[in-house]
């Protein structure tokens, strides 16, 4: 294992002390939790965002913090959910009176744990709506999940939903376009090399030199099959193909694209895969209104990518298209 | 070699065409190069402003083409710089009769080609100007180089010409600010593993399991020294103080921060590192304006880190503030 960091047990609350010195002027820690909210929080007559889950995932979710996007992220130890009270302090903070939304990932530990923390909001008067992604057309239930896995799309509904409450939207106007989104948005993706938890000092799994795993989950769980590695063009083919067949897109279809890199697959690599995966979608008929390129929703140091489609409507679009300014997102 | 690749002979075409699939609305490649430019180049009564270099340090340099900041990036094969011919394609497509300025990192082919371009553009009548960027302090020359590596200070140069340039900035002006930054910009990296150029199927250099090289450049020339992996902190403490010591800086000077991911590091543990970065600032009596964390200037997969520090005055912090949406950089 080789990584820049200091204590294995301790990579989060470093982490976070980093965050919040590269951006004291947006960011700041509630004392005593994992729990990075906006600094103006809360905002006035706004409902506040939060989301979160394991850390590992970076710039996921943190780096979504931000005006028109989220208002508070919650960050667990590597890979495992935040508890409910650090949920519920985050919930605390960026509550003005208007309800608080749930950005949640289709993972076990993490809808459990931030249904508690709602629970516990709403025994407190705060009114509280979520939405649970599951954007990952792979397999229907994993390792760490009931049902599919939210991977990458979850950032498309961190924009639009913040959008939403950004633009004074109901907590119920933000939970029907959050639910809009989880609708039409699927992903899929693949590696090629593992990631290996700091604490844990070894690779979760492993794969050959010359092999691959398509489906793969963002915690290195199983995904559909381990391949010989073929190259982009097909690679690009097999994983849109996919995400295609599993809700109806017809020709004349606005859609968001991206393509995510899971940690460390150079950026070439991925604008090589969006070459075949924007020619796909031409050939289909669909009409692309925005691509994002990039790492939104990593695995540590695994290398690999996936891909997004999100259906877009009048109103999405436009929410999509909205200013932010969290660090990690560009609109 | 694990890469999402078609042909390795061809990876830069192949970039370029999923590159302009992603921004259609914003690049365009000029037809039989590999130089990208603004779509909408060139830009009545402005300075053109023009980089580039070999490929393979995405997001450098066509992630930064964008208002205010660069109207070309002229993309040589991997790690190889662009052809005169290439480059004085893009002065021409860039200049409105303002003339155009050439940021250079100084390696010595990049030097050699963009001053041939030059040349070829001053004799059709173009006024051109530049600036060779050598913020690294690691080492004096280098395999690739004689005098100092330009690495990921570079970017502060694209920002802060490109604003000056769109602000309305003669070319003079333009230069005298490039000069400015690159007078007070200083940077150092290390790397714990190595890359692979496509083409040559192997790593271009070796480290063992628990070793690092600490001044080590973008292309795994070799730095300073090779030593046994240390504690983030002691990393941070290690480049910074050789950045401190390389140029005045005192109590009170105000500063922008990039910590640069080389390609395949954790964002997690850029943050780790910035921790400690910022608390030897705060140490120093240095008053940090703004930090910047991510993948800037990269080795394809390489892992590793910069550390790059410049000192503003209120003419570069009011340009490296402007707004600009170059696709890779936030303000």
């Amino acid at each position: 294992m080789k990584k820049i960091i200091n204590n294995p047990e301790e990579v989060v609350q470093d982490m976070l002390k980093g965050l919040i010195a590269a951006h004291p002027e947006s960011l700041k820690q509630i004392p005593n939790t994992t729990a990075i909210v906006r600094k103006d929080a809360p905002v006035a007559n706004k409902v506040g965002i939060v989301s979160g889950g394991g850390s590992g995932h970076e710039p996921a979710h943190a780096g979504y913090i931000g005006e028109g996007m989220l208002d508070a992220a919650v960050c667990g130890e590597m890979f495992t959910s935040p508890t409910p009270d650090q949920v519920f302090e985050a919930i605390k903070a960026v509550d003005s009176g208007s309800g608080v939304f749930l950005v949640i990932k289709n993972y076990t530990g993490d809808v459990m744990n931030f249904e508690m923390a709602a629970e516990l909001a709403e025994a407190e008067g705060i009114d509280v709506e979520k939405v649970v992604v599951n954007d990952d057309v792979a397999v229907e239930d994993s390792s760490f999940t009931t049902g599919r896995r939210g991977i990458a799309g979850t950032v498309f509904v961190h924009k639009i939903a913040g959008a939403k409450a950004d633009a004074g939207g109901s907590l119920q106007e933000v939970k029907d376009v959050a639910e809009k989104v989880v609708v039409n948005v699927r992903s899929m993706g693949m590696a090629v090399t593992p990631c290996t938890v700091p604490a844990a000092g070894k690779p979760s799994f492993t794969l050959d030199e010359n092999e691959m795993e398509i489906g793969i989950g963002i915690h290195g769980e199983p995904g559909i099959e381990r391949k010989k590695l073929t190259s982009a063009d097909e690679i690009a083919e097999e994983l849109t193909q996919k995400v295609l067949e599993d809700i109806e897109f017809n020709s004349g279809d606005e859609v968001a694209v991206m393509i995510n890199g899971m940690g460390a697959t150079p950026e070439m690599e991925l604008y090589i895969l969006n070459g075949r995966v924007q020619e796909i979608l031409h050939e289909r008929g669909l009409n692309v209104h925005k691509t994002f390129v990039g790492e939104y929703m990593t695995s540590l140091e695994m290398a690999g990518c996936s891909v997004t489609l999100l259906k877009l409507d009048k109103e999405t679009k436009q929410l999509l298209d909205s200013d932010s300014n969290a660090s990690a997102f560009h609109s």
